[in-house]
């Protein structure tokens, strides 16, 4: 049993026998059931650091996006020497470390492909270095290069034609947690032996190919923990050992994560489950003496004033499929132990206070692990910030505990990860609601007149008629399931070997599930395409060749988002049968397949891409975003809305069920106690119903348009909201992004 | 069916329906039955080249081995302009191509370990490039760290200690021979096809990580197939299409082996079974009235002088293994078809020739595929040749054509593959007489006193027992064949990732059958402890801690070489048993394990590691050479010697069963005719008793002695000799090389 004096005042051992940082936190934290009286308003340095990089923020955009690229040096552990926010202010920073040597400065990272961070530099108007041109098309072959040489030429077809999008293979897959919090409680060292040890117990008989695969990868992850020392020590810190107090802890945690964020620049680099893991350890100090609640709060401020710089080069594409420059750096307070305890801590309520410190905010991606059985206290408190902000979405503790246990971590918008002891494969998504016209027009693709899929039997009846529209899909989705499954391995098996994530890894255990984390798109629009078959008549309009590019509905029909179990009843049918197709597939290291409704802001690009739909949607328009109703289907109000979602079983899904909401101020209340109140009452309401996701946006539509024509206005500035799974600042989106959003349905009436 | 101006008057079809050059050779071969008086002498062009070439070659040894090494430029097909032997002399050269822009220049190669690579050129006092180094520790791991970085503290240990030794895991794997014959035959274009059809093959239902390799090969290959055509079109020359004559088919043939030596640095680099191919289009000159016999040889002197020139930058202890310099460029004559008839052409006599027109050399590798079935004329001709120059190896086409075909390459220094459809993974040897002195010693190494075995009970009788030390061994035997095993397995997978061979697999057929071709050190003297043991008394002699150190004698036993059953049927079973214990264990892409019983100059380099064996060898002394029998061993003439070690079934030992035997000129015969007469009866009846190969070496010990103590005289210069496999420049050898070869045993009765 390993023994360190930082540990001093600690209590239990399993965690000292192995490293297990869930029995850390389940034998050390303090249950905090009071209200926000407590918490402390910005200490001076907070307000100056945070002043200076508002400033840089706003530099930033008025420099179109990007304030400064590297080009010269490629992104890693060792590759700079410390930066600051501000070299004047730096002693003010009581949490330090930037991924490159100068804040909001974006690094090159050319091993996800070279093309696009050369792309990303020239975007914005830098010169990519001719040296690592030379080295990463010469002598390092790239992830992007490897699944481009293998990929079939089906897939290149079902790709460019996008049934199957947002694919990983132009970018890092992310949605890997590193247990960060294990830096501050272990140390490297302890850490390194750890590996070690592993490296040796999988010397295993008769190895082959895969043993050899993971030795190395171990191999590499020890590595990497001997480079995070060498990256700490830059900025004069020793992390062989434990963190000694609450300033250390946050400071070797925010080391781990940084290790991450200057390796991989994933879609979601999430931060992880670490606020009541922290708040042990500032709990420890309080006691002592050693720490009072103003500096508790300015280490939390600090450290979450470094997750908002987090930021990564990127493409036009990339940006075009997820808008307003997010990098997931996800980060959950709340929820409950698996012993029915209350997990929330007085630095739940400090995290969440940095929005009010510091102001709204997109990143980090708050997220709110609820359960009605929270102490109602924090769930008010949470409620109110939801209120002034828009800047914190709910995921229900009740439904992902018993898969997940009481530690996991939400490692993108909505999925959730057992911290340090499973991973993702993610996979982007299949468009569910273009596979319908596959099916309706044998496979051609409705926009590029292609045959994309197998040239099936297509429909040719002048009425849908519902049995033959079902064979067809399931025929259909059938060919997508595997051809989506076969892409999706080629990607992550080229990933695991030009672009692993050793850093990330290395704070993992070593024998680590994998989920397979597909996703759907389209998919409200198919339940009511479905539907309208089956309750209306649905007349296709066909082009010179025969294909459906419009339909004519005759009659009224139920529509999914109005709590009508005939709609609701396709919505189920349709998770589950592509569900049950995917696990039909062998998966990569036999990662578990599951699978989302999620589509983050790219439903807007989806849409563009899908032809007109039998549900009346129209080409081009965009898809309704995750499990989200589609636009004007809702006719019944906001709870109608939320129980036709809430039917959606978890355990079909359990990657997530993305729902966004948008309530104006005056239907949720007449003042802030009212609303804070009646917002309360509907979450438990929903999540009691057993359902997973919820964005809370409130504001009217009025502050939207008016947001979108004077950008400029200073209460603009920071304006947050919550989109499909994540929150972006609204003046960062593109013109065509805020329409969608403004689109959406504002619940004016419960 | 393709059909090219260039194939004009060829017959058949199969080999215009797919790759198949094998019968492109069957369908156009033109036996030659008659003797050697048709063979032109060397041309002004040839003389002048070769006398250039002998000046490089002298200014080489007078600057200790290397004339020039590359230090700024990563080998590759088109690092390169052109490069000539020499720049007056250049419309001179009818055969055109160099590894590097100049002659004897040592390129630069990294990818099978930067650390080698850098070693090599700073032995030779050349400075490598700090940009590269940065590279391939930096940017791209090499072959060899990522063995390292995942071989187990036994298999390190086993290594350190030599009982598994000479590991291709610091260098090139080798024994990969491209199917060169194919660039001319079909040109590259149409090879492009072929490999982009199996790539569309290749796309098979629920593809797994093995898929994605081998279509990541495949993309590989055809990028190299590519870079090929650049990089003959930098000497002036397009092979998208087939050769179109004599001299383009040579040409064109030669590229494509110089891309494998340009991006490649195994152990054997051979060029294969080229010369009866080449015939075919050298006939069709002839006949044709377009070349005579002076330009045919002229065009074989040329190409035999670019094999002559082939040379890779090697560290020290290479070069203690497989001393000389030598590069395995082996290269068949001869043969029988399938269908009975000759392979023997007027182009083998000119290969052979070209000893003569240019002087004995080690390179290239001429190995006479022998039968006591071919013409007699030519069979003369051979073992003139043979007494001449000492620089011919002999094996057994009647033992491999049965197995391999009649289109297989020797792939080393006498392993046989099937040209274009078979690789080896080559795996140097375990050393059998250490295991048999840990056997008695339970695992631990008589030499470094570490446990490097497991602790099975060692022997502690003041007798060695024979029943006793045959169940150690057997167990010792059963963990070092795991272990052999286990190791190569993983070399072979990091070679894959790192070093992957795609300019000759772009040469080979997608569906490569692979042999896993383990090997045997310390054959002889394993088989002579163990009938001493038996017949015998032996003694071991222990020091302080037990260990067994040495051995004491008492009486006569019988030894292998002799003739022997009593010690040759002990040979048998050593050979079987570990060949089983091979096939037991699992390998590396399903690749078929074979052994061979070859150690090369290695044995030097074995036995000093190795302790005194029961058989009376002392500590430190070489290993018997191959299969050989034991210096001093053999006692009743080199029939005798022969018996024993034809004995051995070709079928135990696919990878190859080397014996190296040297004959004093006055013992073969009085005079050239009677040499060479007789020399045709020896091998007769040694390979019509199933008996694999044979390097014949005729000269006396009194004329090494002199070349050791002279090595200045001319006479010297190119005085060559066969050793275990391959053949060297004695002058070449280190003294303790030089007095190794002078100790065998050289036959001065029949």
């Amino acid at each position: 049993m390993a023994q360190f004096e930082q540990w001093n005042g600690f209590k239990g051992k399993d965690w000292k026998n192995s490293v297990d940082v869930r029995s850390f936190i389940q034998d050390n934290y303090t249950v905090y059931e009071g209200d926000e009286a407590f918490l402390a308003e910005p200490t001076e340095a907070t307000h100056k650091l945070w002043g200076k990089l508002q400033e840089l923020q706003k530099e930033e955009r008025a420099k179109g996006g990007v304030l400064d690229m590297e080009t010269e040096v490629v992104s890693g552990l060792t590759a700079y020497g410390p930066g600051y926010i501000s070299e004047e202010l730096k002693d003010m920073e009581k949490v330090v470390g930037l991924q490159t040597d100068k804040p909001l400065k974006r690094a090159f990272m050319p091993y996800g492909g070279i093309n696009m961070a050369e792309q990303a530099c020239t975007t914005y108007g830098y010169q990519p270095s001719e040296k690592l041109h030379e080295i990463f098309t010469k002598y390092h072959k790239t992830h992007n290069q490897g699944v481009f040489d293998i990929y079939t030429p089906e897939m290149k077809k079902a790709r460019h034609n996008k049934i199957i999008t947002g694919l990983p293979d132009t970018y890092g897959r992310g949605r890997i947690v590193g247990d960060y919090r294990r830096v501050a409680l272990y140390g490297i060292d302890f850490l390194i032996e750890k590996k070690q040890y592993d490296f040796e117990r999988y010397a295993r008989h008769g190895m082959k190919g895969t043993d050899f695969r993971l030795r190395e990868e171990i191999a590499d992850q020890i590595r990497a923990l001997k480079e995070m020392k060498e990256m700490a020590a830059v900025y004069g810190f020793d992390i062989s050992e434990p963190a000694k107090d609450a300033r250390e802890a946050v400071q070797w945690l925010y080391f781990g994560y940084l290790a991450a964020i200057k390796t991989q620049n994933g879609a979601a680099m999430s931060v992880g489950r670490i606020s009541t893991f922290l708040d042990v350890y500032i709990e420890r100090d309080l006691e002592n003496g050693t720490l009072t609640e103003a500096e508790a709060q300015e280490l939390i401020d600090h450290l979450v004033m470094k997750f908002r710089m987090v930021k990564f080069a990127r493409v036009p594409s990339y940006n075009e499929l997820f808008s307003g420059d997010p990098v997931w750096a996800t980060l959950e307070v709340a929820g409950l132990g698996q012993d029915g305890r209350s997990m929330v801590t007085k630095n739940d309520y400090r995290f969440l206070h940095t929005l009010e410190n510091m102001g709204p905010s997109p990143e980090p991606n708050l997220t709110v692990l609820y359960s009605s059985r929270l102490p109602e206290n924090f769930k008010k408190y949470a409620a109110y910030i939801s209120v002034q902000t828009s800047s914190i979405q709910y995921e229900n503790d009740d439904v992902m505990r018993p898969v997940w246990g009481d530690d996991y971590s939400i490692c993108c918008c909505v999925s959730a990860t057992q911290t340090g002891k499973e991973i993702q494969f993610f996979g982007a998504r299949a468009n569910l609601a273009k596979c319908l016209l596959y099916a309706i027009n044998g496979g051609v693709d409705e926009k590029s007149k292609a045959q994309v899929g197998p040239a099936y039997r297509p429909i040719t009846s002048e009425y849908l008629d519902f049995d033959e529209v079902m064979e067809r899909y399931d025929d259909m989705m059938e060919w997508l399931s595997k051809l989506y499954v076969d892409t999706l391995n080629m990607i992550h098996y080229m990933h695991d070997k030009y672009y692993y994530e050793a850093a990330e890894m290395a704070l993992i255990d070593t024998d680590v599930r994998r989920t397979f984390a597909t996703g759907i798109a389209g998919f409200s629009h198919v339940i009511d395409s479905l539907s309208a078959i089956k309750y209306a008549k649905v007349k296709p309009i066909r082009d010179e060749n025969g294909l459906a590019v419009d339909f004519e509905i005759e009659g009224d029909f139920p529509r999914y988002g109005n709590d009508d179990d005939r709609a609701d009843d396709i919505a189920i049918w349709l998770l589950k049968t592509f569900m049950h197709k995917l696990n039909k597939c062998h998966t990569y290291r036999n990662s578990e397949p599951t699978t989302s409704i999620l589509t983050i802001t790219s439903n807007v690009v989806y849409g563009k891409a899908t032809g007109s739909l039998p549900d009346g949607r129209k080409a081009g328009e965009p898809l309704a975003p995750g499990a989200n109703p589609s636009y004007g289907a809702e006719k019944n109000g906001l709870l109608a809305s939320l129980n036709s979602v809430a039917k959606l079983p978890y355990e079909l899904a359990l990657d997530g069920i993305s729902n966004t909401q948008t309530i104006s101020p005056d239907t949720i209340g007449h003042d802030d106690e009212e609303r804070k109140n009646n917002l309360v009452q509907v979450m438990d309401g929903y999540f009691d119903q057993g359902a997973h996701h919820l964005n809370v946006n409130v504001f009217g539509t009025d502050k939207l348009i008016d947001a979108m024509e004077h950008p400029e206005k200073p209460e603009y500035a920071n304006f947050t909201i919550r989109v499909s799974g994540y929150a972006v600042k609204f003046i960062d989106l593109t013109r065509e992004q805020q329409l969608d959003v403004i689109a959406r349905t504002c619940h004016d009436r419960m």
